[in-house]
């Protein structure tokens, strides 16, 4: 059951890559990351519990499927062995 | 040049797993995660940017060569393929 490429995921892949590798300083990287716990940083992120502006102005116009739909995509997405 | 094991690692494996691979559910995993990214989000945990009483309370007496040293261990791990 492969995920399918998300409609927004461009807006993502500025700064997290399109398969989850960050390609922004201080963005995480996404790949295989615990579904539950995007869902909920996404959701600290809409609210402001987590106050990051480039965050806030990225997802607010996203709705809560594309947003769902994204969270699904980078969880399913095989991380690489990252350069400590 | 491989990382040591961190003294404290004991503290942080219980959600997140020695090798970064969350065990808990809601916890991230942190396996092969940015080193910037994990130094940001410990040192949001810790002045309480992040409000998450679980993390505030694990990493409140650990000092900032440990905490380092164990940002150092996180991102030098190996992430799984995850399960979606």
């Amino acid at each position: 059951q492969t995920v399918p490429r998300p409609a927004r995921l461009g807006l993502c892949a500025a700064c997290h890559g399109a398969n989850g590798e960050a390609t922004m300083p201080g963005a995480p990287n996404l790949a295989g990351q615990r579904l539950d716990y995007l869902r909920d940083a996404l959701a600290q992120y809409r609210d402001g519990r987590r106050d990051v502006p480039v965050m806030r102005t990225a997802i607010g116009a996203v709705s809560a499927a594309d947003l769902d739909a994204l969270a699904r995509w980078y969880s399913a997405q095989s991380p690489k062995q990252a350069q400590p």
